[in-house]
């Protein structure tokens, strides 16, 4: 990764009222896992703020799936896409004074100069405020509070529609997203049986946050686990991953059975798709609804979601942890310990 | 397949007033194509009608792809499933007078004695009476106007829910039900295009059903054939067949789109699922709703398919074409050529 600063960026800094910005450019398309070779972090000086505009400092970014998978569609060199949560540090619009902290999706960057009334960038996450969340830290506004929570809110709701008593099943369990949808599952009456990376994850499930079943897919048989941990067979499954395990736990549904496909972290990395078993035989013979959706369609609602993770949070109800990595330059070890795995809960990086 | 009659079996016909039926039992469960020599003809002696039961003739035989798919769940030996036209010879409900017609599921034999008032064999097929279809022939109670008729008009209709202008694709296009599903997408007007198994197929579809486009899967690159024949890409997909082509349909497909998983045809014959290019990605990114249904589910608006169908049939919207197999001897023939492509539009047996 090369750092392309002018020798005498701070100097410039201390002199001028510019704001300079750092940013992350992507000047190669990943291969396999993303490298931070495939970047060039670039300063950029930021304009004088004109009416409605916000300056914003970035205090915490996000790094999620996603952005392993989107980025073939840009065009290079292009800057890095992605959601922050940033304080406002000069304003010009009221609705966003100084102090307030929003969420947005303004990339891996330090410094943002973004009119909200127009804004209409990646178009899954709006730019909104943060509500006071304490004594939580801030960094939920990019997770339980944020594009994660709603994801999960939305996703399990209106796609997969659980009914009280039903068993839900949940790949990449211990991640943002499978993590709070497995919590909802069990606010709302329903049996909830995870699959996650490591036994660690799974004790966390089951003992943190009430799972029913958690399940090790690297170590167990998931016909045999499914077997065990939903006797009654699988009524919603929500699929993170993708591959060869959705096919089997898709044999193990009942009939109209619902599965709402949020993501397939399990080929990000491949450089090109994977084969696995067919899934169209069993979606017609179990009449299965398979529905793949971004959490962009419910941008209307935002605010129902956030509330009401924010008042299930408040009551107890919902629990969170957090993978917090350090410093604006490791953003791409967020990103790659993110794809493998390493977090429980929600990866950010605070930014200094 | 031996044929298990007693050698005085016709002699006894001639004394006895009692029916004897034949019947084909599938006796070793289907290893790739079906064979003879997977089923016994089994003679049946038929009980007097009680009160409300009818006695029927088979006249017509169906043979359909859900018949390969199906008889695993079957403990063998177990009489073979399917649907048939018949004529009822002998009556005791009112409702069903000698000489009329009716469908029903009552497998593959010759005569059948049932009380249409609690009949409750296959759910996918209910018994019903045949109106009449002068001038066309009274087969079509198992193609058009019975069980495949329905299945493209429900299936078109509430799976994908086509909107005038959209671009329809079709795979098994040339068969009872895709043929009849673009037939009702040009009368939906939509774009229609078919993927189907041979160049008569696809020049039937294009001249005679009116298809904007037809393509012979075996000889053509789909993804090419899908630039040039859906310029604006595919917002419906009726999925008759399953495999890798469904991949690179849904892959190209728009934002939003629907695909009816109706039949998974491709991979009957295969003792093993085969695997293909993962769809999870797609469905993902592109927020497809896959869903996969049996015509059963609207059996309550059973009817209404009918008349619909027969209304576009007599103002001249809809065309049809049958391949007639000749002999009840000969459905597994019937079945495996089927399975192969042998026919356009619907396989029926006449049964003598």
């Amino acid at each position: 990764m090369a750092k392309i600063f002018s020798p005498n960026f701070i100097f410039k800094r201390l002199l001028s009222n510019k704001i300079q910005s750092q940013k992350y450019v992507l000047t190669k398309q990943f291969q396999g896992e993303p490298k931070k070779s495939d970047f060039q972090i670039v300063e950029e000086t930021l304009p004088d703020l004109r009416d409605g505009e916000i300056l914003t400092e970035a205090e915490y970014l996000s790094v999620d799936p996603y952005m392993r998978a989107y980025m073939i569609a840009y065009k290079l060199p292009t800057d890095m896409i992605g959601g922050q949560l940033a304080k406002v540090i000069q304003s010009r619009n009221e609705k966003f004074p100084v102090g307030s902290y929003v969420t947005g999706a303004f990339g891996w960057r330090t410094h943002t100069v973004v009119n909200p009334n127009i804004w209409n960038a990646l178009d899954f996450l709006p730019l909104t405020t943060i509500p006071d969340v304490s004594p939580h830290p801030i960094s939920l506004g990019l997770g339980l509070l944020g594009m994660p929570g709603n994801t999960a809110y939305f996703g399990l709701k209106e796609i997969c529609k659980p009914k009280e008593g039903e068993t839900i099943v949940i790949t990449g369990a211990a991640g943002a997203v499978g993590s709070h949808v497995g919590q909802i599952g069990k606010i709302l009456g329903c049996r909830v049986i995870g699959f996650a990376g490591s036994d660690d994850k799974c004790e966390y499930l089951e003992k943190e946050l009430g799972f029913d079943r958690a399940f090790n897919y690297k170590t167990s048989n998931v016909s045999a686990a499914l077997k065990e941990g939903a006797p009654n067979r699988v009524d919603c499954y929500f699929d993170n991953v993708g591959g060869e395990i959705s096919t089997k736990i898709m044999a193990n549904m009942n009939k109209f059975g619902r599965v709402a496909v949020c993501g397939s972290i399990s080929s990000y990395n491949d450089p090109k798709l994977p084969k696995v078993t067919i899934v169209q035989p069993t979606i017609v013979f179990k009449q299965l609804k398979v529905e793949g959706f971004l959490v962009s369609r419910w941008v209307d609602r935002w605010d129902e979601g956030i509330n009401m993770n924010l008042k299930w949070l408040n009551e107890g109800k919902l629990k969170y942890q957090e993978k917090v990595y350090h410093g604006f330059e490791n953003m791409v070890d967020a990103l790659v310990g993110m794809l493998r795995g390493e977090n429980i809960g929600k990866a950010v990086v605070k930014v200094k």
